[in-house]
């Protein structure tokens, strides 16, 4: 690469193989270009050393915290800087009197949930990623989870950010602050809320605040439904919503997932029914997780019963955080991550089956069943063409469908590379053009994560 | 008014009492001008030929609900048309097999509660001002309310929105849909929460999408704690909040506030106390009234209980609501609206106390203290000009305090006209440069209500 004086001194990466390591995300399927180089920054000042390098000479920005995201959005584009934040990882603040905390964007979200554990409180966002991915990323993708149903999604957590942008707000280079440390604030438009979600694509996130809540008092308990279809198990979770029920969490394994868990890791989990259901309540006292096991039993579960096995109800949820990796080791995986109303999670279940036979493609699927939240896996043997090719038009078919029913092509994951055709199918013309007009109002370089979300 | 064909056939006002009338919200220090007319839509449709007739002459719009506003955000400027959005109230639908509910924007607010509250529902933003409101005022500023502290703000419950809008999305006058009916949903930038507390300066919100909880299962219990002081009173929030205890509303009323509305409704309150704290309790169980009420004492209470009598702990958060309409029969009030991290509550009260007593000014303060949100409210007798300059700065005394303690200007009433000033200084240039940007991109012929928020 060409010497860049102002990067003198910090860490930067061309070794051609570790460079490739850094140049996409945990998306098989999406492409990614041959980057320039990459730099792990330590301090909001290099990063602003970086921008400023990068901008003189039109070279694109590519951010990235640990690379677990599953649309793309950490993929180079050629010519790219890699901007590797995972040596951003200190956590600068917890904030005990105002249930808060700072940590710069590289903090791995398992690491700030023991930290804050410490002090009795807790930050509730839970992806499967958790033990990976880091807080950066979780806010540039407004990562979601497993107790989203509950709690909410990452978004619901962020009260302030500091960022590197360029734009109207100065020379690309400049640091700003965005949003506050209360819990409320209405001062001026909401560009925290804008900038969560929108993947890099407006400037580098330097330190996030965010808030956090007590820790529950009480291990929750775990109710868990057998059944014998996965359309039954999405009819027990409509139901469920329609009681009025809240679980903290309600997941949704069908059988090949829990086989494909258990070949791998040996957990001791019978995958029997065709489909099991995970429901975790935390509101005290036994009435709500009976009531949930009640609704199961109505909807024509196999079995359900409240888990009197700690380690039972932990390896069940273990499974559904392995699914993913545990799906990687067979080959290939194009993962959806399609949200329907939560009335019409049978009907979309149902579908995806027809969908998989119509196109001779094998689908296991996990769900965030109770936000309507679904991961459709698309697995294809490595090599396999024709295979390859029907597994892209499956794809394709799921999110037109999840559009249909009032849904949207992506819950969690983001837009990234591989669900832009799917967005802009959902938002239409109108819509769109108002996303790119805010692209270029705040990146009028198009130098930050190019080619992402909008395209 | 000179005659405009395209709104023959609408509800078009230009009496010059009624116009004056509809021409500013409560914010009784907010300057407001000489409307050209008032009209009154009653579909999207009816907006969207409004829009683009004012669009063609260049007319200011200026969206309005029940003009319960307090920072002058639905004042008119000269030779603007107000949009009176009030007979767009009509509830479109509730769906309780997806727990949401969609609404115009004349909605007001205790309506969808009672509709919703029909099928076991429970919509929570809750503003004092909720017998009034409507949802699209409500979401034009982001309202808060009592509930806030466990159960979040306007935007933590906004969806989707329906928008009739202008500039890149196409000729003003287009209408577009923001967001989703699901609960999760990363397709592309959040303008949903972009357009949630702007206050009308982007486009006519003209249908909205709102998540609904299930109804609470049981009573909230209320405990009173009664104080010596308030700033006593503010050590027991901090102490609350330090404990990981999350009332659903913890509310601080000083004595002055319990005296006005005691001498206007004859509610039964004594007044003895210099302040009182109200915490709304809804975990299932005493535990959590029990831990309330201890903490109280041990932060120096007087006394502090949990209320047996229902109508007791109604009356008190009666009084709390109608602090603002009983004040303002006393004479025109300057209402602040900081938000502080709750550890400086007492600090913050303290300042206001001192404030008030080196300006010669009479300051009552009510607060959703558990969210560190305080209004102080700035009573002033008509007339009075060299009280209304000590006002008028004792007002901006409050806002750069709590700018120093790492607050906001404005938790939840919005900038509107009365906190320009404030906002300016509490985000810096480069941030209200962005600001600027954006409604420059959205609204290239600044035509949504201008000179809001950003001036």
């Amino acid at each position: 690469m060409p010497t860049i004086p102002q990067l003198a001194g910090l860490d930067v990466i061309d070794d051609p193989d570790v460079l490739e390591g850094l140049s996409h995300d945990e998306a098989e399927w999406a492409p990614y270009g041959k980057a320039l180089a990459a730099v792990r920054p330590r301090t909001t000042d290099d990063v602003r050393r970086i921008v400023r390098a990068c901008a003189e000479r039109l070279i694109p920005i590519i951010p990235r915290g640990a690379g677990t995201g599953l649309s793309g959005g950490a993929n180079a584009v050629d010519g790219a800087m890699i901007l590797d934040l995972s040596r951003m990882n200190r956590i600068v603040e917890i904030d005990t009197g105002n249930l808060t905390a700072t940590v710069q964007p590289g903090v791995v979200n398992n690491d700030l949930k023991a930290a804050v554990a410490e002090h009795g409180l807790w930050y509730p966002p839970d992806p499967a990623s958790a033990p990976w991915s880091t807080i950066g990323g979780n806010v540039s993708t407004n990562a979601g989870g497993l107790c989203c149903l509950k709690y909410g999604v990452t978004r619901d957590y962020v009260l302030g950010l500091e960022a590197v942008v360029g734009g109207p707000a100065g020379d690309y280079g400049t640091v700003v602050r965005l949003g506050r440390r209360t819990t409320k604030g209405v001062s001026g438009y909401d560009l925290t809320g804008l900038f969560t979600g929108s993947e890099g694509t407006f400037g580098i996130i330097t330190e996030i605040t965010v808030r956090l809540r007590p820790a529950r008092r009480e291990a929750p308990r775990t109710v868990v439904g057998a059944f014998g279809s996965v359309v039954a198990a999405g009819e027990a979770v409509a139901a469920v919503t329609r009681a009025g029920l809240l679980p903290a969490a309600l997941e949704l394994l069908d059988r090949a997932t829990l086989r494909a868990v258990e070949e791998w890791k040996h957990l001791g989990i019978e995958a029997d029914a065709a489909a099991l259901l995970l429901a975790q309540l935390d509101t005290p006292g036994d009435e709500e997780a009976s009531a949930v096991a009640e609704v199961f039993r109505a909807s024509g579960a196999l079995w359900a019963e409240q888990s009197t096995d700690e380690a039972e109800a932990e390896a069940l949820f273990a499974a559904r955080r392995l699914a993913y990796p545990a799906f990687e080791r067979l080959g290939p995986v194009l993962t959806e991550d399609i949200c329907v109303p939560r009335s019409r999670v049978p009907e979309m279940l149902s579908l995806i089956e027809e969908i998989a036979a119509r196109h001779g493609t094998a689908i296991a699927t996990i769900a965030h069943a109770g936000d309507g939240n679904l991961h459709p896996l698309i697995i294809t043997p490595a090599g396999d063409d024709q295979g390859r090719r029907a597994a892209q038009a499956a794809f394709e078919e799921i999110l037109t469908a999840a559009i249909g029913m009032g849904g949207t092509v992506t819950g969690e994951h983001g837009v990234g590379l591989l669900k832009r055709d799917g967005m802009r199918q959902e938002l239409g013309a109108g819509v769109l053009a108002m996303q790119v007009a805010i692209k270029q109002t705040l990146d009028p370089l198009d130098l930050f994560n190019p080619g992402k979300v909008i395209g």
